[in-house]
């Protein structure tokens, strides 16, 4: 097994594909050397040392150390001088690199290889004891820091005071002497806090600072940076061991960063910044203010025709836009790094687009290119990122976007602020479908309790509002009025600022910028919808959302919640007189009435959606939820609709539930109230004929909520034929026990819609509205590494699914498959979808083409894999 | 195919085994036949042209009315008379005959062929025209109300109007002139209600009673009793045409029934009673009082000496006790039918036992002829038959036994009258664990709300008390102390009566009888013991529970659920501390104070079951159970443990779930709590380090609920090991994706215990406690034939199970197997879990002698079957 890989000289050990053995920045290193560019030699010790240093007892096996010596001698010769000589000493770098750039994270040692005998000759060579003297104590500040933990406080009081003491006010005031007795100093530190002399062996150096970066992989800011960006942990880090060059040995060397191309905006103009006589230290710490790249044409014309040399055959050879760093020491270019650049949403989008029509790469590779959950960002408002943003609380990121508003604690106060023109932000411990109207004239929402697909998070990303759910700090006073967090107390009217991205919850008015969609999206979701296999469709319930999930590139509706019809203001009193009704005609009455609205609301939806199919969901929730909750308000619907408040009462509580997500509801309602689902059949029948005498094509599809088991189905289906009998009739399959019997349910279906929200709280026996706080738990400990709510479960849900199909599709062959969960918009989630053969996913209209690209992308994946 | 299958002197087509074709009745008819016993001859037509019949037009084939003549030939020839024959005419009954017996569900036409004709004939060959002419009158009114489906009265009332102008005061008054005259005004009555004259011809009086027969198995109230016994509407029914013989033609003529053994107590007795001088349907109608059958030996010595040898050689033929019906017509015995008689469950025991111990049948065999469910009714007390009742209510029967008691509305209430040596009667909308005292105060409970596994139910069966659940008429009123219910107020202190076995709710006192056991039952009960595969464990939280279970032949506890511990009034309000603590110190402090409550509990419940296992769940249900709700209450509380009442208040309001049955509980709680189950883990060590120094082979097993992700077991095993490393842990499988990841979750268990009630839940969607309403439609429209939550779904629910079991010994086959739901209880869900592999099946105290027979017969079968 080999440890170690030189690089040098146009030659090299590894190349790009080793990202696994030689971490990304020493496969590039490989690569570069063997495109015969300009790197400074070196070696890469392997990633599997790490995990073998970390687990063992820190120490090195004589192979390694033979592998690193006679890299070392190969590194010797490249550069023409000895490591640990006396007369011509080499000096090295020692950094760490990962598989995926995890920047900051882990440590980094320049200028190893001083000790006083070096130090000398350096300043012999260079004819710069100046310079020989400040790398000295530079490496002993950064040795004592990174390899031996010493805060770095106690050097830097020592350089302050020594500036002080000589009076001093610039660094570059000291002199080769004054670095000297500063260099003397360190060392007495060093001795008095770590116990032992600095060490004068470059060997020992080395291999000090080599075991320092292993050990720096599981440091603890390390950890947490793999924890939130799901870095396994077994990966480890390699370690380059580079020769050193200098960007600070006067005017003719200098250091800095470029891009092939914009990564703000894509555009093809080479982009960059670099500083004259300086170290890369002093390009990212920002002291001085780098000169932008297009002037080194004029201050260094031949490097500058170097660079775009390499700044051409690096774009060709990786096939994607490249960060750079370099380096010239006397004129001398040296390239340091290249990687893939990070861009911004908008960039990715230009350069996928821009690198296919240019030819480089192909469309298919072009709509790898981006990630679908980053199209989220072009499509909502996002903070100014300049703004300052005082954050007081952080709740689950529930739907994107960035919205500043007045505090409101009521549905009722949110609807009169927003008439009078006010922006508010709802503040609930939890919504309810009767705060439907409310949440409309909010600009986002704010819940204590409840998870990613809570009742305000559904809706939220349906209507393309920002939302924070499952906020537990907060203490939401609705007789005061106000709500307490983090020792802060917050009025109604106050303002507060919410990022459904990040989840965070901000005092005051923070900035936000628009989204603004490019021609180059429009291009993009083109190409995707050219080769996903899998129908995009929308959850939408109204004509409005319709529409809006229509120009998002919406293909059809796989859900319209038909109960969201029964919460607006006209409609509630006659469905709470429905439900006081005392005999099945006086329930009939109502319904009658219920009916003309229905079919109205059926006719708007389904002409939005001319052309394509339409999956009806009728009544699905119990029927408490439509009756009045408090005395007061118990009250206010006995005299309007002549009930007494007895009955009312009476009626509440007879239908109270304990837990009303198992309750009853969907089909169960459907089958115990019959004549309900018979009028909304009836609305669509008529709706369907109001349409067709318009001309219009309309596709409806009636879905039958909650079965779980096939004569749940049968028996409505039989009913429910009579009166409409050529529109096709589907089911949700959301409970496990649907899943376990689909072969028996689709005996009756024309089609399967999979609503994993619900099959998400039935497999796991989660409440989606009570998971939040022992999910946070559940996540902290690293027990489920993503919420079930936001991620398909593709081991336990996902396992049912699956079945689902295979069973439902070997009873019929032509059964048409869809997910309408909150998955649908959810990019592992959709190509999963894909994977198993769905027809569609059905998603909130925002999340539109976030589904669309994921699907684009599996099929692309999955037509190269067949390939 | 074959339709018609005759029967009579000593040769039958059919046999005792063609139950599906010929009907109960028929198949031993033609056994009887074959048996040369003295059956008059006859023929059954098949249960297939009944379902013809149905369906079709309502016609016979030629076929079947060729077979039918051929028959009736064979019947003449048999009985030398001919039917519709002028002079020596056959009369015959048409008689319906099911697979099972339906008694009194369908109709019977008698005396048929009876015409003026005819009828003078009879009078002229039995020289006894008012007989000839009384059978006249009968046939008339039987046919016209059978077949022709004529209201009774108006027949009954010419009836009582003749004798009245007559001034008769007994029916027998009656001479041949009289009933000739009455025979004039019932075919008046006949024409003018039913439009046609009243049919001479026997032929087409004998197939339009053949018709009736067939169209009565669609009868309602025959389709209502398929219903409730789970008769499949496709067996159809057989018709009977048998020759009539009389047993009303004198002094030497009689009728009677009797059984091979005595049906009440199973004692070796003959067993019956006779009329002389009657017809069968005299000794049903109960209008004379029949003689006992010992008498019989002084009446006609020589008949009763025959039915003796019929008696023992049935009784060997069937190897089971019989139920004869005979008929003396003259001195001549004619047998009219035999079944297996209808017994007592103390017979049938007796019986059973008797018969093995005679060689008659196997102990195997013994063990098939008593229905587990059965044993319930040995177990508990139950009404007395004879009292009188007032039926105000019917729940369903979800805890058997018969009890009276006062009613009181709260359980403090019934602990304070139960004090004053009162019996009590709990009534409450539903009951929650806070109730557990006053439970164990009151005899019985009455639920509003709820199903068969609701709280109430479930603890009712595992105290052996009576329970009615989910009875959804009552209306009770907590404020006036009162519950209404059919238009009746019952005040706090009125008695009441339950049976828990039926579900129905009494007014007042009704009288009970308590159950005994017989040294029969221990015999019984030894040999399923010998047979059963599956072990049989109880469900038992206390010390007096675990004895109990003992005592019925428990061989563990499968299930000891420690929450219960902490409702005692001692350790409410420590547990009260311990959730409103503000930190993990001070809630440490609290648990500090549970522990030796805990640990005693264990010395208690794992010292009355010494030498057998005991697997202890650790805390299920969310916290917010344990905190008061009522602002009264939590003033209460403040007062105690000086938290101010607003703290409590936001205490109960943060932990307040729109769902506790899937919120944050079980494991969940455990992981985010580890303070408690590391205390009651620690009390378990400590119980089993004190019953060790006694010298008690104790066996602790520790369970950790609501396991859906393995990761969770094994988070909390890691922690709960380091202090039991001697105990083995496992994990309920409880919710669908732990039987869907259980090869996993097997990597972490030394066994799993199917907890079937939230399993059902998940599965379903159902809450237990809310789906009362919609199963009671469910099973009106046969959507649900069983309530899930008393009988295992086979196909959704036992299809995740038998997945779990096959996955998890895939990985570990020494992984041990059991139900602690309360299907470990029901016969065919035992059944189920001898079938699929179990170790052992855990339930309610009470239960256990029918788990044990359950496990017993399957064993039996599968023994059988593999023979």
């Amino acid at each position: 097994m080999k440890f170690v890989y030189f690089f040098g000289c146009g030659f090299a050990d590894g190349n790009a594909s080793m990202k696994s053995e030689l971490g990304g920045k020493g496969a590039n290193l490989a690569e570069m050397t063997s495109l015969k560019l300009p790197v400074p030699a070196g070696f890469t010790i392997s990633t599997k040392v790490c995990l073998d240093y970390i687990k063992g007892a820190g120490t090195f096996s004589p192979e390694l150390k033979a592998e690193v010596e006679s890299a070392m001698k190969k590194t010797e010769e490249a550069m023409g001088a000895r490591f640990a000589d006396s007369l011509n000493p080499l000096l090295v770098s020692v950094r760490s690199g990962a598989r995926v750039s995890m920047p900051g994270m882990m440590d980094t040692v320049l200028n190893l290889g001083l000790n006083p005998t070096t130090a000398e000759a350096l300043a012999k060579k260079t004819s710069n004891p100046r310079f020989a003297y400040d790398s000295y104590r530079r490496f002993i500040q950064m040795y004592s820091n990174v390899v031996k933990e010493l805060e770095t406080h106690y050097m830097e009081d020592a350089f302050d005071s020594l500036k002080k003491q000589k009076g001093y006010l610039e660094d570059t005031d000291l002199n080769a002497d004054d670095l000297k007795e500063l260099i003397e100093t360190f060392k007495l530190i060093y001795k008095k806090h770590i116990g032992e002399a600095f060490p004068d062996d470059p060997y020992e150096q080395l291999w000090t600072a080599i075991g320092a970066v292993f050990k720096s992989w599981n440091c603890s800011r390390a950890k947490k940076y793999r924890e939130i960006h799901s870095i396994p942990n077994e990966w480890g880090t390699a370690v380059n061991v580079c020769s050193m060059v200098y960007g600070n040995m006067g005017e003719n060397s200098g250091t800095g960063v470029c891009f092939t191309r914009d990564p703000s905006t894509g555009e093809n103009v080479f982009y960059g910044e670099y500083l004259i006589n300086a170290q890369g230290e002093d390009v990212v710490a920002g002291i001085r203010t780098p000169k932008t790249l297009l002037l080194l044409e004029k201050d260094m014309p031949e490097v500058f025709v170097q660079l775009e040399e390499v700044r051409s055959k690096l774009e060709r050879h990786y096939r994607d836009v490249q960060d750079i760093e370099f380096t010239i020491q006397e004129g001398k270019l040296y390239l340091l790094q290249t990687r893939n650049a990070k861009r911004t949403t908008q960039a990715a989008l230009k350069i996928a687009i821009d690198f296919a029509k240019e030819g480089t790469i192909t469309k298919q590779e072009a709509l790898l290119r981006v990630n679908p959950q980053d199209l989220d960002k072009l499509l909502h408002p996002t903070l100014d990122p300049r703004a300052h943003k005082q954050v007081i609380a952080k709740g689950l990121p529930a739907s994107p976007g960035a919205v500043s508003g007045r505090a409101v604690f009521t549905a009722v106060e949110a609807e009169s602020w927003a008439a009078r023109g006010e922006m508010v932000v709802l503040v609930r411990d939890e919504t309810s479908p009767e705060d439907i109207g409310g949440m409309y004239a909010s600009q986002g929402f704010l819940t204590a309790r409840g998870g990613m697909t809570s009742h305000a998070a559904v809706v939220a990303r349906q209507m393309g509002k920002c939302c924070v759910a499952g906020c537990s700090s907060l203490n939401i006073s609705l007789s005061n009025k106000s709500v307490k967090v983090a020792g802060i107390e917050i009025l109604e009217g106050d303002w507060i600022t919410l990022d459904g991205s990040t989840g965070e919850v901000m005092l005051g008015k923070v900035e936000t910028k628009n989204a603004e969609l490019s021609s180059d999206f429009a291009t993009y979701m083109g190409w995707a919808k050219e080769y996903r296999k899998l129908k995009v469709r929308a959850n939408a319930d109204t004509p409005r959302d319709a529409q809006y999930a229509r120009s998002f590139g919406a293909e059809g509706i796989g859900l319209c919640r038909t109960e969201h019809m029964f919460f607006d203001e006209n409609r509630l009193p006659v469905v709470r007189q429905m439900i006081l009704s005392k005999n099945r005609a006086e329930r009939k009455e109502a319904l009658d009435k219920l009916l003309p609205f229905q079919r109205d609301d059926f006719v708007g939806i389904l002409s939005a959606m001319e052309g394509f199919e339409v999956t009806i969901r009728l009544l699905d929730p119990p029927l408490h939820e439509f009756l009045p909750h408090t005395d007061k308000d118990m009250m206010t619907l006995s005299n309007q609709l002549g009930f007494s408040a007895d009955e009312i009462k009476q009626r509440v509580k007879a239908l109270y539930e304990a837990n009303p997500m198992l309750g009853h509801r969907g089909c169960r309602l459907g089958i115990s109230h019959p004549e309900i689902y018979e009028m909304q059949v009836k609305a669509i029948v008529e709706a369907v004929e109001k349409c067709r005498s318009q001309g219009k094509k309309v596709f409806p599809e009636i879905m039958i909520p909650l079965v779980g088991e096939a004569e749940e189905l049968r028996w409505l289906k039989d009913r429910l034929i009579k009166i409409a009998p050529q529109i096709p009739f589907g089911t949700m399959i959301e409970v496990p026990r649907a899943a376990l019997t689909a072969n028996k349910i689709a005996k009756h279906a024309d089609f399967f819609s999979f609503g994993t929200n619900d099959l998400t709280q039935t497999t796991y026996g989660f409440s989606r509205d009570d998971s939040a706080p022992f999910l946070r738990v559940y996540k902290q400990e690293n027990i489920l590494t993503e919420d079930p709510f936001a991620v398909l479960d593709q081991e336990g849900v996902g396992q049912l699914v699956k079945l689902a199909c295979e069973l439902g599709r070997s009873i019929n062959s032509n059964l048409k498959l869809g997910i309408c969960g909150e998955h649908g918009g959810e990019p592992s989630s959709v190509k999963f979808c894909h994977k198993i053969g769905l027809n569609y996913v059905s998603c909130s209209p925002f999340r539109i083409p976030i589904a669309m690209l994921a699907a684009a992308q599996e099929a692309v994946v999955d037509f190269k894999e067949t390939a």
